[in-house]
């Protein structure tokens, strides 16, 4: 796994489409606003469209050099607005890859490596603001806004055939629990929650090669994955295959933590190669170019970070500003203290100084630096909550309160917010929360890790942070931070990611269903459909991941004639339910009962060979009889 | 894995201990009243004691033959209770092994293994009424709810240490959903549960090895695991070895599912040596009798099946009761029919005979065996919901009301009734299904398999459905069947099982401390504050799987000296808490901070270490530094 060359295999093979799945763009109003989603054809002639975060990686007709980066979406849309100029940028130092730096002669490989990758810096010309929320409020709909209104509708057409009973619809409705949803997302409509701050579009001017997003209580629940450069840095191609790999299996942003060597050009790798927005905590460059001591770090510094990587194009900061000096002592009597590091560095910091801290007193430094690139917020909740005895303290929601005001001092400079949350958080908890936090924040998105609803799973805890990330994402919480396996024991491997992408896109689906979005439940309806008709090729295709649900079936029955077969495993051939449908349709003529009751019987039956070959609840562990 | 001494080997593997863990009894009124216990020992001296479904395998003192089967845990109090007496019992045929049996050589020698288990059945003397109902309803306390009402307390002591903050246990205070939990459960207060029909204990008479147990709304929520035998019965040690396995986990019962050969002599093989209640779905034997024709069941093939499987000690038989003639047509517009295999044979056998089901029409001669024997009823939801579309529609309800008038008979004999339910149901309308369920049931307990929240998740509807577990465990219901990895997919193997459970411990764990059980919650008070302490092991032990724990800190950190280090493979050994905690203490009063900020910045710094070595939110993938 560690030779380079391993890697290049491994991001040549997530270049392949899922199975039966062709990447295919709606066109907006201009043709160079192309919105990638993802087509599976069924063996029944549907085809069901689905959101693709995966990128150009997967479209075949891409060309991928990633040592050249990713081609431009935006470059023209930024360019055309005219209040951007491009400037030579900050003059990189030694000490932005830290101070652990590789030896002189693989650094300036490395460097060399990422020189291709350079692109001259852009920032908001003299006085100007170049934010989505900026536009927004001034009544532009941009490409961008126009960009996620597409990508938020996919393709609906193919779902009218689920929904066309109405009694269905009206039992199945939704709850939004306060989230208002249009059947149709309009351009007009993302720009008016831009403006008012309920959505956020992150889109550094100088990530041109994103693809819009957008991360907001009433578009779909979005998730993000968290990746990092490893101490020995193997090549691009290793860095490269992490992003890749978590956008593969449904990432909608990705932050790069890296706090590792050469910190400064991995981040130039991940962002130059990546189609989702790549979000950052400074904080932990800035940490290390004083040497990993808190006390050590003073505003320039930091100030000095924000710029460089603006200028690289990180979407978004997690800014820990609401840890304030006054708060600290709340965590005292904590069980668990504080356990944001970001949040610990800054508290640190202003005890040591018996200050208010920097991000604090900055803060609308802070926003000019944002606005000059359109950088969002995430606001960190530095004193979240890091078991279940410590949620929803004072702690906690002092620090929410100041995250509401700064949200308020951010929109003024008409920066695009969001606003993190917790961590660990018991069930009958969690609706306060997230009360409280769109209560004290103004609806500025929530972002949260989880939450954990108990505490005693650890190797388990994507599963014990899906339900409550499942409830908060119904609840109004805009994106989902996900959770590995790994959590709280080590570092999460290739697998682990995944595990933690495929837990958290169930969570966000499973919000997205309870809030009633409309374009959700259809694909449940279509692989439910798939399954009862025994297509179970289409079954496979439809999940969230193909190849480890066609994996289990084969496990039993590995041949490609049981894709088609009317039975499985469970209960073997001989009882194929169409053969027994058809019987019991004969039994029914021959006996002269109602069609009704005949209809009824041939469902029954179907019904009971459905089950047989997979049905919920009675599964006999046993193989196929013979 | 398929030679049986393979199997030996496994089930020799599964009699230890959990790690640091050691078996111990609470004794009751009477000496042959002993309560299992797993005391957990912490390296700091604490010890932590849990719940234990595992019986005797655990117990080194224990002498496991399963040729011979447990030693009995309540013979005596049932012959004290002088209302029951053996008889020769009904005369077993060969047909009880199904038809496709193994020649008769292999048969030969499979009885002869089960005959050493085989015991004198017992009944109730004419006109008694031997159910734990029955006695409730007189006002008498039996062993059998003293043990379930010392089961369900535990060991409370070592708790108060983590629940002497009111402040703190005001602001996490559960919000119970309308279930009223004691802090203490005493044996009136099972008896008062059991006998208004809110709780039921499943002890047939004829299973004296069982441990009690109890189902209801006010006590801890359990869970269940299916498992069920293979066409090719290797051996005695592989079925009971299945068993063990999942008692081990955490299951609180275990429904035998078996559909293949040799379905009479396996079921006595798994009742002789499970200390956990048995159900089983008595249609599945029946309908192989009459060799898989659902048309050919009769009533009387039907009810000797009953007579049979409580002989053998069977605690609760499902009984899809409910599906009646009147209600098959309802399922007629479902995207995915009828589901249940049970209420899918019960529609086809009312369909072509045109007539109410004799499930139904029989439902009172039901009864009078029920409580003969004390078998509970677990009234099956023949016509629950296949997909997320089809979730709480007439066919579901109008069934539930059936089974709420069914349940109102059953009491009437004093039978001990538990209601199953679905299945798939977004998360927005469970709340609407338990809220149904608690009305049109009387509070009788609910027993739901998941429910799925989604249905785009295969391979992974153990997390789909943990979700809508943990949600309808929360909101009243007291048991949760459990879903494998592999459901409607394939057949689960032993992994699948372990991974279904482990969801379902994290579900049932999640409700018990959203409801506010006094007794759930210390349990991850101790692990938190084991975490925060960097005892490791403790933090492993304290899990629901410590070994998956410690393998996944050991995949950086195998040493043994990392387990008790103040770092972990995050950061590395530089940042030693305890140390930087030390520093901090000295530079507040060196520099004569107040106290109160030196202990507000210890915690920051301690905090910042913790979070460092497996906090929660900012994971950076990358392996100890140098």
């Amino acid at each position: 796994m560690n030779a380079p060359d391993t890697f290049v295999q491994l991001l040549a093979r997530t270049r392949e489409s899922f199975p039966a799945s062709t990447k295919s763009y709606i066109t907006g109003s201009r043709s160079d606003l192309r919105v990638p989603v993802r087509d599976i054809a069924l063996t029944n002639g549907e085809v069901v469209s689905v959101y693709d975060t995966s990128g150009p990686y997967t479209d075949p007709a891409a060309t991928i050099d990633v040592k050249k980066g990713l081609q431009s979406v935006r470059a023209a849309w930024i360019a055309e607005r005219g209040d951007t100029e491009q400037y030579e940028g900050r003059k990189p130092v030694a000490l932005d890859d830290g101070r652990q730096s590789e030896d002189a002669a693989r650094l300036a490989q490395l460097r060399q490596e990422a020189a291709a990758l350079q692109r001259q810096p852009r920032r908001a010309k003299a006085g100007a603001n170049v934010t989505q929320m900026h536009y927004a409020k001034k009544g532009i709909i941009t490409p961008e806004m126009e960009y996620v209104a597409l990508r938020e509708n996919g393709k609906r057409e193919w779902m009218a055939q689920y929904q066309q009973d109405p009694a269905r619809e009206q039992r199945l409705m939704g709850n939004p629990m306060g989230a208002m949803i249009p059947k149709i997302i309009t351009p007009e409509f993302v720009r008016d929650e831009v403006a008012r701050g309920r959505a956020i579009i992150p889109a550094n001017i100088n990530h041109p090669e994103v693809e819009p997003m957008a991360i907001g209580r009433n578009f779909l629940v979005k998730i993000n994955a968290n990746i990092g450069n490893s101490a020995v840095t193997s090549s691009i191609e290793e860095e490269v295959e992490k992003l890749v790999w978590a956008i593969r299996w449904g990432a909608d942003n990705v932050m790069d933590l890296s706090t590792g060597k050469n910190i400064h050009t991995t981040r130039d790798w991940i962002v130059r190669n990546s189609p989702v927005p790549i979000g950052t905590v400074p904080i932990y460059q800035a940490l290390e170019k004083v040497g990993g001591v808190a006390e050590d770090l003073t505003w320039e510094i930091f100030r000095d970070t924000l710029i460089e990587q603006a200028e690289q194009g990180v979407d978004y900061f997690t800014i820990h500003a609401g840890v304030r000096l006054a708060y600290i002592h709340l965590t005292a009597q904590r069980r668990t203290g504080i356990v944001s590091r970001g949040g610990s560095i800054m508290a640190k910091w202003c005890m040591a100084h018996h200050k208010e801290s920097f991000l604090y007193t900055h803060f609308e430094d802070i926003c000019d630096i944002m606005k000059s690139y359109d950088v969002a917020f995430s606001l960190g909740d530095g004193l979240r909550p890091g078991c279940a005895s410590d949620a929803n303290d004072e702690a906690q929601f002092a620090e929410l309160h100041t995250l509401g005001e700064l949200t308020q001092i951010a929109w003024k400079h008409d920066v695009q917010t969001m606003i993190e949350g917790p961590g660990h958080v018991p069930m009958h908890m969690i609706q306060a929360n997230m009360t409280e936090q769109l209560k004290t924040c103004h609806e500025a998105p929530f972002y949260t890790l989880g939450p954990l609803t108990i505490d005693i799973a650890p190797g388990y805890d994507h599963i014990a942070s899906a339900i409550g990330a499942a409830m908060i994402g119904w609840m109004g919480t805009a994106m989902l931070c996900y959770v590995t396996p790994k959590e709280h024991l080590g570092l999460p491997d290739r697998d682990d990611v995944k595990q933690g992408i495929i837990a958290y896109k169930i969570a966000a689906h499973a919000a997205d269903v309870a809030k009633g979005h409309p374009g959700a439940r259809a694909r449940d309806d279509a692989l439910s459909q798939a399954r009862f008709d025994f297509r179970w090729q289409d079954q496979f295709n439809l999940g969230l991941d193909p190849e480890t649900a066609k994996e289990y079936h084969d496990e039993t029955l590995p041949k490609d004639s049981a894709k088609v077969a009317h039975f499985c495993s469970m209960c073997g051939p001989k009882f194929c339910s169409m053969k027994i449908t058809q019987e019991v349709r004969e039994f029914a003529a021959a006996k002269g009962v109602a069609e009704e009751a005949a209809l009824a019987e041939g469902m029954a039956a179907k019904a009971d060979e459905f089950n047989r070959a997979g049905g919920e609840f009675y599964i006999p562990i046993h193989p196929a009889k013979s």
